[in-house]
């Protein structure tokens, strides 16, 4: 089943990951910190936003990566029972290999 | 009918879909999050905002496509019994493809 | 009587029109909308703000044009008893084709 | 006697015109608006502001010019008793032709 | 003695001058205005701030100027029991020539 | 082990270094300045934020750097019992020579 | 002993100078002003911010300068039991010439 949301500008569309709460190797997001960043996987990259004079800025994640990202950020939305984010590029911390 | 709204700018005009509580595949808006996205089906798009040299930005979205859109924005008019919004497209999240 | 008002910079003169409560196939504005567009018509037009480097912005509004435009903007001003405002072009929403 | 005020970068000296309260084909500024506007005689004019490369921005208006301003902004001096107002041009509204 | 302080980016260092109540062609200024200009004499002007490219903007007033400047703005320092104010020059209103 | 993080933009990822109270020759942090700084190890550089015309600004700092960085800034990831900092370099001070 | 210190972008190191309370013809500065301006000599300068296409802005004061500086800016820290700032340049007001 193909993706149906088109995420626009410098959005992207993000599938949360459950989080375990101990992995060996793994990474554990921290109980107690103010702001907690939560951990999916990209599902949908927007074209990019324009920069001063209209041109794509081209963007910095693609498809199939897992990302750490703010948790206040972004808007949720359900897909057949799946819970997805959209929210834009600059609300995304860091890219996690594993 | 032909509409009557020509949006000014980076406006569009959309019309609000009713949404209906399951669908069987497709795209069920959550009850519960702080945010809600709304769907529309875009009837009228502005020629786009200016960049800083004043040539048009184009926009991204055309007549007839499905949107989510961020619930708090834009501007409700009625025509013809319809309520209307005029919305930035930057408060535009997605294209929805069904 | 020609205008006696000259909107500087990428302001616009607009007067006001009554609103019916219904209309067939017109535009009726809502009664509870929490932001009420109004229905005006656009007696003068600035010059234009000026870009980065000083040049003109054209206006996309012209006299003579119907526009609908956000309730909370702008200034009043009487000219012989007829009660005009002020607007930046930004503050209009789209203009009305009837 | 020449104006003694040379006002700096986007500014102009303006010298409020007391409002009579009701004039046959004149304006008459509203009693009751939330923002009311206060006409002027424009005086002097600064030399303009800077764009983003350090180039004048050219002002709108000139010597002698009626204009409409906001009636919040700029600075009250008094120059051989009279008041006189110290605005940017941006807080100017119209010029008004009669 | 020359003066000890060299502003810097767009600054300039100003002296107030103690103003008389009332003068026959002078400048006074008003008591009850809630923002009250101040008059001083320009004592040492800065290079100039930086336009986006780096390159400085001139600045324009110069040493001997005097100036009327907003009484909210800029820091005091004394020196040899002179009251000195060290000022933006867009703090500046106007050049005062008598 | 490699790090498991790709720091987005202009972000960083640092280890804080605890802090030993007195150190002969070497940087003590104050207990009662209102902002206190932290000292960390940059683990890993992201590819630099964008200029206006979509162009990386390079980073100023490297792998291996030791860096003060304001303490209310960054959000905290753990890995493999690690606790990390993914920051902007915008929020790191100074590098720390020793 | 050279600093240990390296500001990044736009920032400098500055060790304050105790003030004297009165000196015969030097800097004495005010004790009622709301923001009290502080002295320091600059021990370590940053490469300068970057303007908007990324190029350094050369920066305005060099190592040895005595500076006056906003007393609520920068970030304190200890070395060799000597207290230091770092401060944005943009912080400094004026050098000192002594």
């Amino acid at each position: 089943m193909s993706l149906k949301l088109k995420p626009l500008g410098g959005r992207v569309v993000v599938e949360p990951i459950e989080q375990e709460e101990v992995t060996a190797g793994g990474i554990v997001l921290p109980e107690t910190a103010k702001e907690k960043p939560q951990k999916g996987v990209v599902l949908a990259v927007g074209p990019g936003d324009r920069d001063e004079d209209g041109k794509r800025i081209p963007m910095d994640v693609a498809v199939g990566n897992k990302v750490l990202y703010a948790k206040y950020g972004g808007t949720e939305v359900k897909i057949d029972d799946k819970k997805l984010l959209i929210l834009r590029e600059s609300d995304l911390l860091a890219i996690v290999e594993e």
